[in-house]
C-alpha cells in the first residue's frame, strides 16, 4: 500500500470522532508561525497549540521568502493575526548543501537542464543564528507588515525539544 | 502576557518529557505534504502522522508556488521523499477576496504604496477543485520532479474532518 493510502486510513479514523466543525476561520490566538518543513518539528505540539489556534506556514528552512510574506500579509490583514513567530532549528538540512551542489545534482539526476528553471536559488545557509536574524529583519522591514506586529525568532533544538530566542539585532 | 510568551510556556512543558532526540533528518514515511496554513488544519493529526514521519509545507491556500517547489525539490532530492500530497480545504480564506481588493486595502491601511512591492499577487482563487487540479499539474510538470513521484490532491472538509481526492485531470 502506498504511504498516501496509509495516511488516508489515518484520516478516516480522525474523521470518525471529529468534533471541530464549528471553528471560525480567524486563528483563536491571533498568532502566525513560520517554521521549517522538517519532519522532526510537529509545530502545534512543540508550542502546545490546539487546532484553530494559529496559522502555520512552513517551507524548507523556515524562511521569510516571497511566499511566506504573501501568507503573513493575508494572515494579518485578512484574518487578524497580531504576532509573528519564526522557528528555525538545529541540524537543519539547509546547512548541508550549496546551491551549486544541488543544481549539479539536479542536472545529473534529471533530464532537465537548470538554465531558466525556477526556483533559481534554494536558499541554503551556513550560519543558523545569522540566517534567523535575516529572516526576522525581512518580515519586520516589509512595508505591508505594520511596525506594531511583534516578529520574534527562535531556534528549536531537535535534541532537547526546547526553543531558544534569537534577538533580531 | 503576549501569545508568544504563552506558547513558550507550552514549549517548556513539551521539552520536559521530550523523547525524540534520536530521529533522523529524512522523513520516516518518505512523504511530503503541501497544505494550507489555515488554523483549522492540524496536518499531522488529520493524517494520523507522528513526529518524524513527513515533511510538511504550508502556505496560504496550499499552493504549488515557487517556494513550495523549492521545498519539494529539496525534500525529494536531498531527503528522499517519494510521494507528494497536496491538501486544500473547504471554506478557504483564499476564496473570499481578489488581488485588487487586497491591494486597495493595503494601500489604505499602510503608509506604503503597492507599486513594485512583492508579492505582486496573493494568488486567490474562485474554484476550489479547479485550483487544486492546477496545483497538482504544476508539481507534476516541474522538470526537477521525476515522473515516478505520485502527486495526489485532496480537499479537506472543515465540517467533517474528511479528505476527498480530486483527480488531476
Amino acid at each position: 500500500m502506498s504511504v498516501i493510502d496509509q495516511v488516508l486510513k489515518g484520516n478516516e479514523e480522525y474523521a470518525k470522532n471529529f468534533m471541530l466543525a464549528d471553528l471560525p476561520i480567524p486563528p483563536a490566538k491571533k498568532l502566525a508561525v513560520v517554521a521549517c518543513m522538517d519532519a522532526r518539528l510537529t509545530v502545534s505540539q512543540l508550542l502546545g497549540l490546539k487546532t484553530g489556534d494559529a496559522h502555520i506556514i512552513r517551507n524548507a528552512g523556515g524562511l521569510i521568502t516571497e511566499g511566506a510574506l504573501r501568507s503573513l500579509i493575508i494572515s494579518h490583514h485578512l484574518l487578524g493575526t497580531q504576532e509573528f513567530m519564526i522557528i528555525n532549528h538545529t541540524d537543519c538540512g539547509m546547512l548541508t548543501f550549496t546551491d551549486e551542489e544541488l543544481r549539479k545534482q539536479l542536472r545529473e539526476k534529471t533530464q532537465a537542464g537548470t538554465i531558466g528553471v525556477l526556483p533559481a536559488s534554494f536558499h541554503p545557509f551556513s550560519d543558523l543564528e545569522e540566517n534567523l536574524r535575516e529572516q526576522i529583519q525581512k518580515a519586520k522591514s516589509h512595508p505591508w507588515i505594520p511596525n506594531h506586529i511583534p516578529v520574534r525568532g527562535f531556534i528549536y533544538d531537535v535534541k532537547t525539544g526546547r526553543l531558544k530566542e534569537v534577538s533580531a539585532d
